[in-house]
């Protein structure tokens, strides 16, 4: 019940703090015989990974994985992956002085709070250094979802007010090669060239600006999610949403649908070939919670990085007026490295349900 | 696993059909000696049942709820709670023209293609029919949550492109009744004649309209909501997501705290008497996922309800071209009855969060 | 958490005191497509209802099942499954002059001081009552497991001191005959006889005795039970131990099996044509906690029923000394009664267990 | 669902094979400010390790325990705690002759039977090597228990057909010493003798032999237990029987109470000063599932070790006849080292319920 664990039946438990020795992932309910290929799974970690680029921040972690179990001879076994990133560069001194005041809008009081102490150590468990194993986990869900051909995009859709076009329908090796080509991770090469700019301009204020990730999903079969609480939306809406910073999750026509009529937004079906599919897309592929073939699209949103370069006022501990130092290293947006997280969690969604699909069922 | 079941300590399950005998819902684990007052929870049905209106759907149920079980001399006694509300008007055969054909951005297809054939009276199980279960079991939610203070408000923010404005810092009892003077449930009633008199036009066109909900709750402790995956604002969102025709969720600053930097974004603690507090409030009462002691804040949005009394092209269940007739009974807006369910989802995630807080300490 | 639900995949819930208005049950997770035979669900029902021999308590309940959602055209939907079953003769003044009385060896006081008040008519939620609900929801389990071939048979094996032989190695239909043939649901005719004799003499005496039944299940396939927490014969006895008045669970050489050397007890495998098999079956058709396709047998131990017509010195609940009165309607001993409630749990078990099994593998 | 977690509120995921690079174990849901003693963990850990003494398997690992999360500042986050376990003395090759044929009354052939495929090396994940993690989350839950004052002591009550007398009403401290006097863990000194010849006998003869586990809790709490299917005991047997080699579960009278009349086994009340207390104790300390303030008892059967120094004929993968060299080392008898897991398993289940029971009732 305390909450670090997700998934069903494709279920992972995450553990770790900024600054102690590791953070790691259990993946229970892989299913056996699935190949593990390490080599994906680190280069997934390489995109979340600090200091990959002068727009992160330059904490030093190579983030490299070890396997503690669940692997035989390149395969799973069907029993519990274990996942373990240790900590390199913790320079858990950069965070003493910060140590009995709350930081504004990051989670020290609130922790306090709950637990009547914290592991300040730059921010302890809050940190999203925990997403480090959920894209671990979510690497291997991908490598399940890939024997189906379910394929997974995100990329960065805005920083602040800057917008990405609609993408082109490009297959996913392309838009991956598109978004890859640049440090900002967005598939619109003059958009991501604005953004970078903006981050740099952000960057040397000693500031931060926050911005929104849009994830697509090509190859869903018809038939995932649950009917009820557990429609395939809530549940991907649940993972973005645990992800650090995150504010807001829209799929298909989104909070614009709440402005349409529903002679406009219903998706008219026709037949194509083997199976029904709609002429528009506004359902986002989803249809009372179960995939139905087309495309998924969301849109998930980040608030600005608390951790900026400026002094400011807070309290205590002690409820004493104090005053925060802007220094150390800090991520000026988040959405470049989140766009993996963002893949990784609903990877993890997809997994777990298309594992609980196989028993809707009789035979 | 089959996704009927919300909630970890605070646990419902729902079940029943549109047009089978009844629907119900069970609830696990509400504590003992809660005084149940069996006549807020059917003013609570009452808020949501079809027919109050003349913006709502026609068709004419009770809802009258029946306690099953758990309930001895007025007080709950620590085992399940069962609720039964009977179906009364169930017209199935309003319902046989439609048997084999796909309704657009209904869940006929996606369930026939999940399950291998449907219950097609009504929507079965996918029917928004089913929300009245989770209203019951809200209402018992509320009591719980009204026994430590903690007071929860949802109106209308939106239909269509008519925007209310933000509410001013009144009471919930004020904002309650403002809101229930209107036929529209919004708390604002200049706004609220302008939607009514948009849902008015809908209706005679046929045609369905989309809005958005807002919801707010005071008095929450701190300290509620888990790190990591079951953040309180992750398993808000879920919970609205999961309710039929959300497409979307924000808390806070939401999608517009997407745009703003983090120095404007930042919310500044000060100390106000015996806790701190915050001079904004973008993190919408959430930080790292653990309330704050600020007000909560979030708002949902519904596309228009895709039951329309136009013709639409569609396909049937063997594949070939049809047309769907519009008629029978349809909601012009689902936004109004649907403000009770919004509390009501949100009053199970803070029950369940409430209860989960117990644990958090030795002692 | 509170307790009132079993199972993973295969799921329900239960509700229902002796004395309320109904007790029943929901599926959550039953596969889509199973038929559905009422008269089979009543027929079970039928065995576990009180009032049935001369050796059963008097109480008259039809126990007349209701279906409430789920079932469509004699099919499961996918849907919950909601079950009711009314309570029709419940005499609550039988229990007005032990209000306050806690009868030893019920759970008048366990309750009382975890809830801090109870619904003390016929033992409220604690009453066996509880398990018809079971009986209802593990009917639709053997249906499930029937059209897998898989076959549950329990029989009374003791009362008292009075045992059954090994069972010969008939078929399940055989035995059921020979079980159904007298009314203590021994399948060996003559202890049957010396079982009916001997309850009939404790019943006269006002008195109880206790007694063990035996389940075997045949035509399971290999492949079942999870490693590690859920072992197949972990969740067996789980199962069981939850059955009122069950104290005490073995599987294969069970007790025995703890005075034996390895050498004796290790099951030789030997190759039957298609797949390995033992030689000996001291496993009980379990292995690391996987069925490995032998016969699976199991034991369970009842202890006396606590209702005596004798008085008996207690307490109340304001500490003070109390006798209770021998009187009212009670069995004289639980086991021919409890022989379809033990398959039924048996049937939950491994019907939550066949479908986790069918994600075990990749494809 | 795949089965490696146990516990709802204090719950704990272990992973790791018997001969990768460790085992370990993540705690989900210990309370925050719990005072963490890393040496009593190693000691209980020291307990349960292969090669303390004559009669145990000359496997040799330290079972040094490290801690990855959840611990700071010697208290434990209310986050994860994560504890890995080195493997060190893994010599895979001893199992190289055996990696195709199936060892009697072991798991390989279900494993390969379920999962397509096993990591043969020691039995990989169904290797008991596995318990040790149970050992170290165990004694956690032990630090938790013994806030309250709960105390758990368990002995060997039987080798073979050496049945320890029933213990004397000695305190845990004076229990646990006449325990650890001995190499076989039983708490009367003249059986432990005996007991130690009859092993060492079956050692010599390259055979094994079963046991008898025995387990009481002092000062447990009224009210700990869920009714229905969580009822205390329910988990009890449930945990015993998750652990390898477990064929059998009783509490209070157990299967002995089966033999009994209802007028011999009800344990009357009598008032004792501040709360009701019974005389006799048939009940086992639990009633209607729920923890009744008198003193917990059960028993366990083991198996027979499986390994042992004989040749033994079997069938291989190909399902061809085969025999199994008797070589390598093993466990003569299991119980000495299973008596802290035992005991480690109930601490997990009461540490689990004690949190359960802090939300029974409003307020």
């Amino acid at each position: 019940m305390a909450g670090n664990t997700f998934g069903q039946l494709f279920k992972i438990s995450t553990f770790g703090e900024s600054h102690g020795p590791a953070i790691g992932v259990i993946i229970d309910g892989c299913p056996a015989q699935l190949n593990i290929d390490l080599d994906f799974i680190q280069s997934e970690l390489d995109k979340r990974k600090p200091g990959q680029s002068r727009i992160t921040t330059q904490r030093k972690e190579s983030d490299t994985v070890q396997v503690l179990s669940g692997i035989f001879e390149g395969k799973s076994t069907g029993t519990p992956i274990g996942l373990l990133i240790p900590n390199e560069d913790h320079r858990s001194k950069d965070y003493e002085h910060n140590k009995d005041v709350y930081r504004p809008s990051h989670a020290d009081y609130t922790y306090d709070a709950k637990y009547g102490f914290r592991d300040h150590r730059g921010g302890g468990r809050s940190s999203a250094r925990e997403t480090a194993a959920r894209v671990a986990a979510g690497a291997i869900a991908k490598l399940l979802l890939k024997e189906q051909g379910i394929e997974i995009f995100a990329h960065v859709a805005s920083v602040g007010k800057i917008n990405a076009p609609n993408l082109e329908d490009l297959s996913v090796a392309e838009l991956l090669e598109l978004r890859e080509d640049n440090i900002v991770r967005c598939a619109d090469p003059a958009t991501a060239k604005q953004m970078i700019e903006c981050i740099d301009g952000i960057r040397k204020d000693g500031d931060t600006i926050g911005g929104k990730i849009s994830c697509l999903v090509k190859n869903c079969p018809v038939g995932l999610g649950e009917p009820v609480f557990d429609k395939l939306h809530a549940d991907l809406g649940k993972a973005m949403l645990s992800i650090n910073a995150v504010h807001g999750f829209e799929y298909g026509s989104g909070f614009s649908g709440s402005e349409m009529r529903g002679s406009e937004h219903n998706d008219i079906f026709i037949n194509d070939g083997d199976a029904p599919r709609t002429i528009t897309n506004f359902s986002g592929g989803i249809q009372g919670g179960i995939s139905n073939g087309m495309e998924i699209n969301f849109t998930v949103a980040f608030k600005p990085v608390a951790t900026i370069m400026h002094n400011q006022q807070t309290v205590n501990a002690a409820g004493e007026a104090s005053e925060i130092k802007g220094k150390g290293r800090h991520d000026p947006c988040v959405v470049p490295r989140a766009v993996v997280i963002v893949e990784a969690m609903a990877a993890l969604v997809l997994a777990d349900q298309l594992l609980r699909s196989k028993t809707n069922r009789v035979s």
